[in-house]
């Protein structure tokens, strides 16, 4: 667990602790802000590569969720910021409308960045006068500014990750924030335990009692066979030892698409890791550092977890036995490493927790599984523009589960399912082994 | 079921009634030179694409395959027939060392047809030389000789298939067999019927009693949900009523990479689908024809399956509730439109066959599945370069399931998994709608 | 001529009447500030497309040149303002080293806007010492800083056009400088007249006694053959003729790799034209304006600068026929639409000009000419880093000569060479007519 | 000068002595036919990359060219082959409508090569009616059928080295013709010579009272300056120095267009130049041999030419300093390698030749010039579709001087203009050095 200094002021800044819809709603708003705080205007504007958005355009593009589903439907006498924005910011909405190709968000100098924050204003103010009633208001309005807050979760991570590939594409290497003190022990991480699971047919899936994204439902059977976890996520040192037994250099250990993504992208090691005369150093969001041994490896793709599994004589758990773990180690209430605990970084597991309990479940990096994203059985996307949120994008991709280190704090469940193609791998992304019990 | 008149001959002359492995290795190996006969010795050198390879190609890397793994390994004192093919004819196998890159397959005018024919009875008399006292070989032999047939069979079923995307790549869209007379109906497909099956805990995959691939293994539970599948697959009049109703022009049916698909390819119809002033024509293996209204749509990729069964409000079948279907139906002793039946090409559905069974499961075209191409529970790679036969392409395809009008005979299984990546439709690919029951 | 109410005040802004070399280098160095003033440092930040660079890249390699080939070599004791910016802010001198690649320029969020400031009165500090004592300074000192002063010329000009197709890539088309008031005619250009010259042995390039480009020298004689110069640039409105005439659908109009342009990229008129409802609109500086008839065609490339000459079955001037057409037309001493008119476009020809004399030969837009780029006899690049200027560009591109409505005041010789491939577009290019006398 | 022992023999077999139009007509038609005769039908169908055809394509499409520009036009009742070729076959007439595009020619294994050898016949049937009465024969079609021996000739050259390029692409190396006995010395090549050039007003250009293509008119004056010109082309010796001393990795010997190319293309050498553990070798029409140090450079593209001059602190001859060379040295008589020669190779130049003559002049490699490819000083492209023959091309092409080792004997003119684009190197291509007097 992070225990470093700025921690406690970190949380504090970073995380939430408010209760009623309207009150998450305004402290939702106010942390995108303030991530968005180190950042210069210039920094905002530019996209690294196409898989990312500029921050100004993370920031817009959340504001216009609401403008575009709540506002414009569920508020008598809206008047909307400019009618070119929806041409603008809407992401992939094809019911919204034709909009700016998601290459070229980086080419949107205009609106400024403060004018983006001027749209942000209009629309927060919009959004307070219709939550002044809050008793008053419509379910499916609630669900729908739920759903905005969610939405903006998602993209406050993508904000940092996408910063981190700009941050990491300059000359400059700059930090989006400096490492004032690092006090975690640089040694080694604890030795893997394996904790043992259970099969049979178990529940999974979201209840339905409160908030989870469709494809998270219905909450259904499935048939587990018995299995076993690893404690922790997978090191940094023990990626280097796949690194020096020749990890990159033997298509053996590789899919055959993986292989094509080593050779064709000339992968020698994780994302944001260089090698300099004084050891390997890793960009992160506190600049280019030393890489430390004893945390989760991040930034490797599918390919480079399945492989390293392999070479590993472990496997990846599937989406269901990540889950089944969770629900029997109550890993949605462990300390978790996530953004509001400022650390911005993968940490090492905690020494001193109790032997037979999985960590790092909820935080530090998101842990690529097994299992295909595809649709539970029995899904169905919601009515209306928002059914186009998650369901068609149900193909080649594969099914992270936990959280990460930049992950907003409430944003977490065990049945999330986050989702990424094999080859990517700029977010904070890593693996965790299994096997067979 | 076909029922043209040159059916009998041709089952004569493309399918095989062998017993002893020596017989049925025999006479896999003269179905490859019957299966080229009617094409030139140009036509056997060219590939349309990189996806496809030359006639040629297909008839040395399968020879090469025994060569690699049978003959080297087990047969003393062989003397390979060039130092050279390894280099040629190895199609993906690391462990057999640098090959010709794919893509340039199409560049091998030499060595010549001819020469490849000469290899092939070097090799083919090594083989029967060695199978001269097949009760004294040892079991891995014969398991590797199973596996090359096996092999060939599945290129056999590439070659017709390659020469089909070569063919309808030329101005003169020759025909690899004149199609003499057309006695099936042109009438539409049968009324679709709903099948229904029961759910639970269900063992699925090959039981390792005979030959299967090691993909199908281990047989194991899988817990499957009532349903009801289609009795037949969808025919090319649903199609075109897909079409006509804006089928390839609305993103909302189409999931977010498939609508990609159709932009980029400019997908207007399945494959080899030619509008003319006179209506829809076909690119086939007999040429270009009128387009079959009652006869399965083929060549369409996993997007199109997947919107248009969201189109029909229905959608795709697990591997295993086909699985399922098969077992209980008795599908594999159905009489089956493949390649023995001459037709070459997917025929209509029996209008006359008992109305509680579904049909064409074991023929005239592959069914996508909605199931993602993964590892079995407990899957494991078999030992040496065969290892790599199936394992490495376990990632971003989906399964397809049954059989098609080209495969060979007795290729066929309730357990065989095909697979290719969801953009792929120069395949006899078509699909089967199920629902929830 | 330009003669709307804002050119004697613009005049003065963007136009520089100085002396003494040290005024000229202080107004060159003030000159590109002001050019980029409209701009906000999100503006500034960003590049449209690879040809480009982002305004903050102009304003800090312009620096780093001096940095490079003056303060380091010739003042003793110049600390660099930081070492890292050789790498990000040197252009293409493979002799200084390692750079950043130039498709990248637009991530470079880092230096901010403001610190490139901060690097230019770094520099222009030390740049006014070495100035201070103007008349000890070493002749081959007093040539860099000229060169130098030209090197910014160049690159103002490249601002202006680089912004412009920055603003033209953006839904919200961004005014650089918004249009106050139109006082010019919108009626047709005056009637072509045609202008003859005398041929025989000519002097051309320039003779060495002031300042000039390499690719200028050395002067030589030329054989000219007696030919005719259209009075006056080809105007909007003969291109709209061209267009209406089919002259983008008739491949027999187009060298091949011209109609291949055409068709890759889909041209149906010259660069930022766009068709609406209410007729044809042109981005410009001004943003998004009605298409001024009259004014000279600008943003074409050489293919249909070439394809338009044939269908008008004339052909494009020599380089030498141009230049001899400027030498004995006192064309360098006409009034100018250059940057210091501050017009910020083409304008029309003027109707009252003396009728035996060209026009528009020194400004509104660059004139592609039928000469290939290619070194003058006796050409040699001059010693060390400069030496890349511009000998390693000679192949493969087109001399365009006079001069643009954004060219600086002051950059223009009736001996200069600029230089474009026959594809591009982007800057204000257009063409002028010749015959055979 | 070649004198290896095969040469009498082979002059036979592959020259041309005939005199009439018609006996010239079937000796060029004999000799596509030759050409192709040691190849195979399948090595005839292929072609390795986009800028190659298929030697069946060009012996179908000089078919073609007699067909669609003097049987269809000039023959009453010629009935043509088939309907279908000229969309096969047209290369890139615009007038004559559609056809199949360049990169797939390779894919044309229908009409097989029997079937265009049929076309051939039926067409030189038909071509042999017309000129059995050639006196009565009107002009322009004498003029069409001169064209279309030329025509042939140039795709005779083309068929050679697209074959080269095919043979080198393939694994197993084949020889187009086996190399029986090499008889030169592999001793390094003479002492390069310098022989000098007055300067003036010179006439260069066809004269127009023969056969010439239109690209070589009208005959007009050049201003020269005094030149001087190597006596010999650069040898291979030479090269390997340049490589040795760098030449392929310092960028200050290069155009930026050609570093560029370099590195893009990996280039470390010259085409078909391959380094083996016994030195260099070099895959050729005789297949992979020796390097002879003397012979002539070839397969070096602009760039590498030009590289190669820099380092040599020489430059290329313009395209007329190489004519007028030709002129004063009576070039076209020299005996010369070309294709009669047999050799199918550039050799080195005659150690006994007259000490004040140029050599190497008409044969063994085309020389780059550094001239750009653009029409002469009043040319018009011919009336009708043949006017697209040389015209269209004249962009961003730099001209070739002299002839090669596979240039028809009869088709070299000291006039003649080749072209290709600066990083082409498949054809022989090769250089002669020039400096100023
Ligand atoms: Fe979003
Ligand atoms: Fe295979
Ligand atoms: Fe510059
Ligand atoms: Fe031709």
């Amino acid at each position: 667990m992070p225990a470093s200094p700025e921690d406690s002021a970190q949380r504090h800044r970073f995380s939430d602790t408010s209760v009623s819809l309207g009150e998450r709603l305004h402290a939702s708003r106010e942390l995108s802000l303030t991530l968005a705080r180190p950042l210069t205007d210039e920094d905002q504007t530019v996209q690294a590569m196409d898989d990312a958005s500029p921050t100004k355009w993370h920031l817009a593009h959340t504001t216009w969720f609401y403008e575009a589903f709540v506002l414009r439907n569920h508020m008598p006498g809206y008047q909307p910021f400019s009618d070119r924005f929806e041409y603008c910011f809407n992401s992939y909405y094809e019911t919204q409308g034709p909009r700016h190709p998601r290459a070229h968000r980086g080419l949107l100098t205009r609106p400024s960045a403060e004018e983006v924050r001027r749209y942000r204003s209009h629309v927060d103010e919009a959004l307070m006068g219709l939550m002044s009633d809050e008793g008053s208001l419509a379910p499916e309005v609630k669900e729908l500014i739920e759903l905005g807050i969610n939405h903006e979760q998602q993209h406050q991570e993508l904000l940092l990750t996408d910063i981190l590939s700009l941050f990491a594409a300059q000359p400059l290497r700059p930090a989006y924030q400096p490492l004032t003190l690092v006090t975690e022990a640089n040694s080694l991480a604890s030795e893997t335990r394996w904790i043992s699971f259970d099969g049979g047919i178990k529940e999974v899936g979201h209840d339905g009692q409160s908030f989870s994204y469709d494809n998270e439902l219905p909450r259904h059977d499935e048939l587990i066979r018995p299995f076993k976890l690893a404690h922790r996520c997978v090191s940094n040192s023990e990626w280097l030892e796949f690194i020096e037994d020749g990890g990159y250099v033997n298509p053996l250990l590789w899919l055959a698409d993986g292989w094509g993504a080593v050779k064709s992208n000339g992968w020698q090691a994780p994302g944001y890791w260089e090698e300099t005369a004084d050891g390997w150093r890793q960009m992160t969001l506190h600049g280019l550092v030393p890489l430390n041994p004893a945390a989760p490896v991040s930034h490797v793709s599918y390919y480079e977890a399945d492989a390293f599994a392999r070479w590993a004589g472990k496997r990846l758990p599937s989406e269901f036995e990540w889950e089944r773990a969770a629900q029997t180690t109550d890993a949605a209430n462990n300390p978790a490493n996530t953004l509001g605990s400022g650390t911005l970084r993968p940490c090492p597991a905690s020494a001193d927790a109790p032997v037979d309990r999985v960590q790092q479940m909820m935080g530090d990096v998101w842990e690529w599984t097994g299992s295909a994203y595809l649709p539970y059985p029995g899904y169905r996307p919601p009515p209306g523009a928002v059914g186009e949120y998650n369901g068609k994008f149900m193909c080649s991709q594969h099914v992270l589960r936990g959280a990460s280190c930049v992950t907003p704090d409430g944003h977490s469940r065990i049945t999330y399912r986050n989702f990424f193609y094999p080859h990517q791998r700029w977010q904070f992304m890593g693996l965790r082994l299994a096997e067979d019990a």
